[in-house]
């Protein structure tokens, strides 16, 4: 059973206009209705793509586009819409069958994510773009410490050690491999070590940057995803 | 020389209140200058991408995610906005450098569609989005007759006919190569042939389908992009 959406509108301070499209947003498609949240979660993805582009336009004044398409990146996809579910427990809320309630479905990346855009979208669809902006970027910076490229990039570090410790029991290590260049323009080559096994290297204009991509390629081995 | 901008103010029956902005969103990065339109243009996207997501939502109120989101890649490209910029002469207003210029940089599908992007980012961040709403949708009607799956699809069979004509003087040619399944659920595959050589096949729900898709394949085929 769903929870009261009471409780979820005092966790986002805004009421829901429409009882019917609030309901919309929040059904998995497994749970048998005339409608479902997939077109909802269609316009809230382009919602939140503009919100946090717009965002991190004005945050970022100086980075070029291609920084500001890397931050975004990072911000607008379906693990970071997880996070921002999680945050304000929406698996709670969301309609869906038995079947898929005994399967994890609350606790899918997936419905979760996609639960979380069709809010934004029904939000921006009853109230409009000024209403839904701040709610959106309220929560967004209640879960990111820092918004940067580097803060971010930090994050699969952090994840990794994580993803070592509890398959392996042990943190990564990270060794500079070769650093070439002049003063004013070295670059570092740093490869991750786990178990005394080399997963990833990555050159970067830092020492951390290159730990730091490292990092996301050992990630990314770990989860199987290359 | 960049054409006086009260001419295109007037083609889009919106007076820009930024002079310098809209020049920002009209400047290409080799027209050396402290700015240029590319962080406009990463804006303009988003912009463009919520616009047309929204209005395929209404226009389209019973179609699912999936043929929405099709609608919209058909739209919202580099092709697309092309159109959109050349309907408005947008190319005579673009500033950039004598080599570009020389080198047709006018007339360019990328300057071009960046530049319209950047133009309606740049129309978003002085009007806001009820504003510029209307100018972008506006543009887009004013393009296509018809916006929908079928009408957007028969498009590649035009511009497969016109690459066609131009390059070997001869209209391709659709042959239905097999038809499957029972009749509530028949499936065509059929081959587009230009001067007696196969160059796609698609698989469609009805042959016009299937040879809009093959007609797809065979423009990315002929231009190089594939």
């Amino acid at each position: 059973m769903s929870k009261n959406i009471e409780a979820l509108e005092e966790i986002l301070g805004y009421k829901f206009k429409n009882q019917k499209l609030i309901i919309e947003a929040l059904t998995h498609k497994s749970h048998k209705q005339p409608y479902d949240n997939e077109r909802l979660e269609f316009l809230g993805d382009a919602v939140l793509d503009l919100i946090v582009g717009e965002y991190l336009f004005f945050k970022f004044a100086s980075s070029d586009e291609g920084t500001l398409s890397k931050i975004r990146a990072a911000l607008v996809n379906e693990d970071g819409f997880e996070r921002l579910a999680r945050s304000i427990n929406l698996g709670e809320y969301i309609y869906l069958s038995n079947a898929e309630e005994n399967n994890g479905g609350r606790e899918k990346a997936s419905l979760l994510s996609n639960a979380f855009e069709a809010m934004i979208g029904a939000i921006y669809l009853e109230s409009g773009l000024d209403i839904v902006k701040p709610i959106a970027i309220g929560i967004i910076e209640r879960n990111y410490q820092e918004i940067s490229l580097d803060s971010l990039f930090r994050d699969y570090k952090t994840t990794l050690q994580e993803l070592t410790q509890a398959r392996f029991g042990e943190t990564p290590e990270y060794i500079v491999v070769a650093s070439r260049g002049p003063d004013h323009k070295k670059e570092f080559e740093v490869a991750v070590i786990i178990e005394g096994k080399e997963y990833a290297r990555a050159i970067g204009k830092s020492k951390k940057i290159a730990q730091q991509e490292a990092a996301e390629m050992a990630v990314k081995i770990l989860k199987g995803d290359v």
